[in-house]
C-alpha cells in the first residue's frame, strides 16, 4: 500500500507533486490502469501512488496527419475505437486493452496479437510530453514521422516502466483502417509442429496480421472460464489462431488459402474458418481472456520469453524439459508470430518450499535457453519487480552501467518507480 | 584532413584503437561510405579517421528467421541485393544507396522512398555489437522482434551519428520481398497542389510505398544531368512520383486508380504511367540523381526538413515566402509522404557575404517555421556538423541537459565524432 494515492489532472499538477517528493526523497509509483504484468504499477515501498486515471481525454486526433493527441489515463480500447470512428487505425492491442491505459502501454512498450504485422508500441509513438523529477517538462521528439535531429529521447522513455519521467501527453501514429480481416483456429497433434508451423508461413511470403499459440490446456481452461467453446478433438495439442487483414477479400481469401497449404504441411488438422463476425468475436474472447484463465485456475507466474520465432520449436521443447527435471507444470501461449511466448508457470500440486525456492533456478534455466536461442527474458510485460533479478542474464556490466547511468541521469534521487527494473542502482 | 587514417578489420581492432584513443583523448572520426549530408563523417579536428571500409562481410542471411547480420561497411544496396536473391527486402533506401554503408545508415537513422509505408532505419535495427571508447564491447538488445528487457539502448544508438560507440555488427529484420509494384509521375500546375495531394492520398485509404515530391527545377536539372528525359509541360511546377507494391497486380491496379481519382481532385495534368521495368528504373534514376544535379548546378546548402504531412503546403509557401525576403533561390524536393521535405538553397548570384552572412537568418526563419508546424530540423540527414549551431530551435536546456548527459556517460572523454551534433558539451 502506498502512503497517499495523488490524482493529478494536468502537467502541472503532476509536475509540482514530482518537485516536492524530489526535494523531499519521497517515492513515486506513476500508475495506469494497473494491468501490468511485472509489478512495475505497485508501490511496494510506500510513498506517493501517482494515478493518472484524471488525465483521461483524447485531446486530438487529427485525420488531415493520421496522428492523434492523448493525455495517458485514457483506455487503450476507448482511443482505439475513437480513431476507428474516422476510419483511423492504432493498432498495438494488449489482451488488456479494455481496462489498461495508453500510458501504461507506452511505459512497458506493449504489444499483442497484431504486433506481429503492425508493430509494437514504439513503432507508434511520435513525441512524447515528459515530466522529470525536477519538475521540467518537455518533449521528447517532434510530431514527424521520421527525426534524426539528436538522441532518440522519445525511444528511450518509451518502455522506461515509468523510472525516468512521468508522460503526461502523447502523439501517435495512425493508419488507415484495415476494411476486411479473416480468422482461422488451426489445429495440431504437436505443440512442436505448430510452432515449427509459424516461421514457415512468414517464409512462404505471408504477413498475417495475428499469428496466436495457444496450448491445448489454455484453451480448454478458457473454454470452461469463459463459457463458451469451439471443438477441440482429443489428439488436438495445440492450436494457431490465424488472422489476415487488407482491403480487398478476394486478396484475403488467396491468402487463407496459401496460409492453410504451409500448415497442412506441419500436420495441421480440420481448421475452422470464422464465419462471421460473431465467430470472430467469440475466437478473440478466448485468445484475449487465456491470461484471465490461468490466473483463475491456480496460482500461476508469467514469464514473457521472446526469440527469434524459428526458434519457437527449440524454446518450447526446452521449457517443457525443464519443467520435467523441476517436478513444475507449465501452460504456454502468445504471440508466435513473434517468438514471443508467455510460459505460465502452475503451482498445482508443487509445495510451497519448492514454489518459492528451487523453481527459481528452473525459471533461470528457461531465460538462459531464451538466450542462447537469441532471444530475452521479456518481450512486452517489461522487468517491473518481478523480473529484475534476472536482468544479469542479458546484460553484463557494461549495459547495466550504461542503463544505471541514464536513470541517474534523468532521477538523481531515485524516487521514479524505485526498486523497479534494477536490483540496486 | 585527419592526421591518421585507420581500417580495423575486426571488432578487437576497433577496440584496441578506441582504448589508446580513449587514454590518450585523441579524437576519433567514424566513416562509413561517406556520403553523409550533414558532415558527419568530416575529421574537422584532425585526429583518427576510423574507417569500417573493411568490415564488409554480411555475416549471415538467416532465412528461417528473416534477419541478416551483417558488418557495417557493406553497402547498402549490395545488402538488398543480397538478400532479394532470398526472396527478402530490406527496405531502407537512401538515395545514396549505391556507395553508402548500411553502418552510416545506422548513425543518421537513413530514410529514403520508402519509408512512408516502410519504415526508416530505426524500424530494422533489432540489435547492435557496439564498441564504446573504454574500449567495452556489448550487444544493445536481443535478435526479438519485441523487447522490454531495460531501456532500449538499440534505438538509442540509432542515429546517434557516432557519437556514443562505434557499431561493429547489426541484426536487421527483414520481410517477405513484395512481388510487383506500379510506378507513375503526376504533374501538377501548382507546387503547393502538389503537396496538399499528398495528405489527401493517404486519408483515402492508400498506403503507397514510395510519395516523392519534385518542384519544377529539379526534375529539370536532373534530366540534364543524366541526360535522360520525360516530357514536362511548360505549365508543370511539380511533380508527384507515386508507387505502390504488394503481391496482386489487379490490387495494385485498384490502388493506383483510386490515387489517380484523388490527385486529380488537387488539379494533376497527363499522368505518365510507368510501362515497364525500364521506364520504372529512368523514374527512379531521375528522382535518385537530383541531389547530384542540384549539387553539380551550384554551390548549394541542403535543409532535411520535416513537419507532419498535411502541413507541408504551408511549409512550401512559407519557405518560398523566406527565400523572397533574403533573396535566395531553393529548389525543394523529398519524401512526400513522411513530410520530409529537402529544401536546396542555391547559391546562384547571391554574393559570397549574404551566402555567409544573412542567409544563417533565413534558415534559422526555415527552421522555426518547421518547429511552428510541428516538425523538426532534420528528418533523415542528422545534425552533424552543419545543423548543431540550430539545436536550439527544437531543444531547451532540458531535452539538452539529458543529451549532453547521455554523450558523457558514453563516452566522458569525448573523442567519439567531437564537436558533431552539440555545439559544446
Amino acid at each position: 500500500m502506498p502512503d497517499v494515492v495523488l490524482k493529478p489532472a494536468t502537467t502541472e499538477e503532476v509536475s509540482a507533486i514530482l518537485k516536492i517528493c524530489n526535494q523531499h526523497k519521497i517515492p513515486v509509483t506513476p500508475r495506469g490502469g494497473g494491468t501490468g504484468l511485472s509489478g512495475g504499477a505497485l508501490p511496494h515501498l510506500g510513498g506517493v501512488l501517482l494515478s493518472v486515471e484524471r488525465m483521461n481525454r483524447i485531446v486530438h486526433i487529427d485525420e488531415r496527419n493520421l496522428q492523434v493527441v492523448t493525455q495517458p489515463g485514457v483506455i487503450t480500447e476507448v482511443l482505439q475505437n475513437a480513431v476507428k470512428e474516422r476510419g483511423l487505425f492504432y493498432p498495438p492491442d494488449p489482451s488488456s486493452r479494455g481496462t489498461c491505459f495508453i500510458g501504461g502501454n507506452i511505459a512497458e512498450n506493449s504489444g499483442g496479437p497484431r504486433a506481429v504485422k503492425y508493430g509494437v508500441v514504439k513503432d507508434y509513438v511520435l513525441n512524447l510530453e515528459v515530466v522529470l523529477p525536477t519538475g521540467e517538462v518537455f518533449w521528447t521528439g517532434a510530431n514527424v514521422l521520421k527525426n534524426a535531429t539528436g538522441y532518440n529521447l522519445t525511444q528511450l522513455v518509451v518502455g522506461s516502466e515509468g523510472t525516468l519521467g512521468i508522460v503526461t501527453q502523447i502523439v501517435l501514429k495512425l493508419l488507415p483502417h484495415p476494411q476486411q480481416d479473416l480468422l482461422m483456429l488451426v489445429p495440431f497433434t504437436s505443440a512442436e509442429d505448430a510452432c515449427a508451423a509459424v516461421s514457415a508461413i512468414f517464409r512462404a511470403g505471408f504477413v498475417p496480421s495475428a499469428l496466436e499459440f495457444m496450448e491445448r490446456d489454455a484453451l480448454v481452461w478458457v473454454m470452461q472460464h469463459v463459457e463458451s467453446s469451439v471443438p477441440v478433438a482429443d489428439d488436438t495439442q495445440a492450436h494457431l489462431l490465424i488472422e489476415v487483414d487488407g482491403n480487398d477479400p478476394e486478396v484475403l481469401m488467396k491468402e487463407i488459402e496459401g496460409i492453410s497449404e504451409v500448415v497442412l504441411q506441419y500436420g495441421a488438422g480440420d481448421i475452422l474458418f470464422a464465419d462471421d463476425a460473431q465467430q470472430k468475436e467469440q475466437l478473440w474472447k478466448l485468445r484475449r481472456r487465456v491470461g484471465e484463465a490461468v490466473k483463475s485456475h491456480s496460482v500461476y507466474k508469467e514469464e514473457d520469453t521472446v526469440v527469434p520465432r524459428a526458434e519457437l520449436p527449440k524454446l518450447l521443447h526446452g521449457v517443457k524439459e525443464i519443467e520435467k527435471k523441476y517436478g513444475f507444470k507449465s501452460v504456454c501461449y502468445g504471440h508466435a508470430g513473434d517468438g514471443n511466448l508467455h510460459v505460465n508457470i502452475i503451482k498445482g500440486d508443487l509445495s510451497d518450499e519448492a514454489w518459492n525456492g528451487s523453481l527459481k533456478q528452473g525459471i533461470r534455466e528457461i531465460f538462459a535457453l531464451v538466450k542462447s536461442l537469441g532471444g530475452t527474458i521479456s518481450g512486452e510485460h517489461g522487468i517491473g519487480l518481478v523480473q529484475k533479478e534476472f536482468m544479469d542474464i542479458m546484460f553484463g556490466p557494461t549495459e547495466m552501467r550504461l542503463m544505471r547511468g541514464i536513470k541517474k541521469l534523468f532521477d538523481p534521487n531515485d524516487i521514479l518507480n524505485k526498486g523497479k527494473i534494477f536490483e540496486d542502482l
